[in-house]
């Protein structure tokens, strides 16, 4: 929701069509035998100015009248799919039975909403993400919704990751773009299954100078979901200095809270650069301002990447679940 | 939608469970990557007293969010399917994909409202009806709905009709049947497929004398949908003596109303008895009515049967598109 809200920003403060959005899809699930992908629709829905505003997914004044119904069938009711949300899955999941990739389907969707920026899911193959728990292993979407959160987390892994290849366009993006946003995301279950995909953490060590990442944590909480309670069970620290050690190899600057800054010297102990921008976004101009920030730190990081003025690194930072050190 | 306003009446009128409803599945349709069920659904429907008693059709007071927005993404919007239906076709389509048969997915459903009736359909296997018209061969939906029956009709099959099997179940409930029932619905396109499954016509032969079809015209007219027109160009008479025509092999008797009667010696002449009661169904009393007046001739016709009185037949009536006479 907060990465959302960011590029809903981004797209209003740029040429839209000059942005592609890279979106976890770890959290997709099957249910009804439908294909849901709810990342990549909270995005295309933010950005189509149509999403619930609410509740940060789903779409604007829905109804669920047919998840009454499927109840009725002894279907799943614990996941909400509103009436005109069901329209997005039932589209998608026709594509991919007529074999279409994911990234098709994510086209077409963004086309039907007219969104100008182009949107990519991390991959075309199905990688659940799994959290194991204290109450057993699950799909992240029944340890957030049906479990509301409540068990605690005590590894995470993605499910065929090994095998699962960027979508078409994906690294070619990274390589073309001028500047590499993080979204304020958790950086485990969000950013995590990006940088899992073969070949984009090798990537964005290369590209490590133009990167940004934005803290989703403010003085050590996240502003929405489980990010902060889930990072310490991991074993990490629930902080912004937490974030920036997971991200120290492949983003060159940090985004902090002004509400972090004691944490500047620390994080900047890390080879990583900081800057200092209110991240809170209540509405709407908090959203365009931050974007506004964020793309002149990232016009920064690429002009001292270009001049030979990058940090020195020190590639100490790690993602769980499959980090390794570059040298 | 005249077929199930007297099932309804039937299943009030006498223990529901008794009763075993086999259903034309010709027109069932795959449209946004979903099975369509819809003579299935409307019979459901209305016996749980669920259907749109306006339309004859879909649920009560059923939206129509989820079609518009299946519109934004280039899906086919000629065929209106209102959310709360849509669950019944997301749950039959999710069946299907994991393997649970039509037959399955027919009985599930009615479980799901609480339906007593059995409902089967007539195959498990895909055998669409094919509208050949004036305007070249179209599926009976995109005749029927998209072109509003407006074409000119010039042949009808049934698309893989030489290798569907009864669904599990259904010769053996026409055998174990007091009675059997043609409900008035289309001769060609409603009773036609079910009547061409393999076995079925051999089935209706020898039981002939139980069976009691109801004329779906009264002066000619079909009272809903094009059965009138449809059976003149078909090469048909668009009376009840021309539904006699096609029955004549396969039901023992005729209900026409009264007024047909005129049509009554003429009926008789091709060895099919003729009862007379009102077959307008206006309201529920008419259901109702009409109900009890056709188990009333089926106990008649079922007690000279079983007496040996059943009147010397002459198998002379066709069906068009697979009708064979039995000597």
């Amino acid at each position: 929701v907060g990465a959302s809200k960011l590029l809903w920003g981004l797209a209003r403060v740029m040429d839209p069509s000059e942005l592609t959005i890279i979106v976890n899809t770890g959290d997709d699930i099957r249910l009804h035998g439908l294909h849901i992908s709810p990342d990549l629709d909270i995005v295309t829905y933010t950005l189509a100015g149509a999403v619930n505003a609410e509740t940060g997914w789903g779409l604007a004044g829905d109804t669920f009248y047919a998840l009454e119904v499927l109840s009725r069938y002894g279907g799943p009711a614990w996941f909400n799919l509103g009436d005109r949300d069901l329209a997005t899955h039932i589209h998608r999941t026709a594509m991919l039975a007529s074999g279409s990739t994911l990234s098709e389907t994510a086209d077409s969707i963004r086309r039907g909403w007219g969104v100008a920026a182009k949107i990519l899911p991390m991959s075309d193959d199905f990688v659940p993400t799994i959290i194991v728990t204290d109450r057993g292993e699950m799909h992240f979407q029944e340890y957030l919704v049906q479990h509301r959160a409540e068990p605690e987390v005590r590894d995470i892994h993605f499910e065929g990751i090994e095998n699962a290849r960027p979508a078409p366009g994906l690294i070619e993006a990274l390589e073309a773009a001028d500047g590499i946003i993080f979204c304020p995301s958790n950086p485990l279950i969000s950013l995590g299954p990006i940088i899992a995909v073969a070949g984009v953490r090798e990537k964005l060590w290369d590209l490590r100078e133009r990167v940004v990442a934005i803290s989703p944590l403010v003085e050590g909480r996240s502003l929405k979901g489980p990010s902060d309670r889930m990072l310490a069970q991991c074993g990490c620290e629930a902080t912004s200095l937490g974030v920036a050690h997971l991200y120290s190899d492949i983003a060159g600057t940090l985004v902090i809270d002004p509400a972090d800054e004691r944490l500047r010297t620390a994080i900047e102990a890390l080879g990583v650069k900081v800057a200092v921008e209110p991240s809170v976004m209540r509405g709407d101009e908090d959203k365009l301002r931050l974007a506004r920030a964020v793309l002149a730190v990232l016009a920064a990081a690429a002009s001292a990447a270009s001049s030979g003025g990058a940090a020195v690194r020190t590639a100490t930072g790690t993602i769980r679940g499959g980090a390794r050190g570059k040298d």
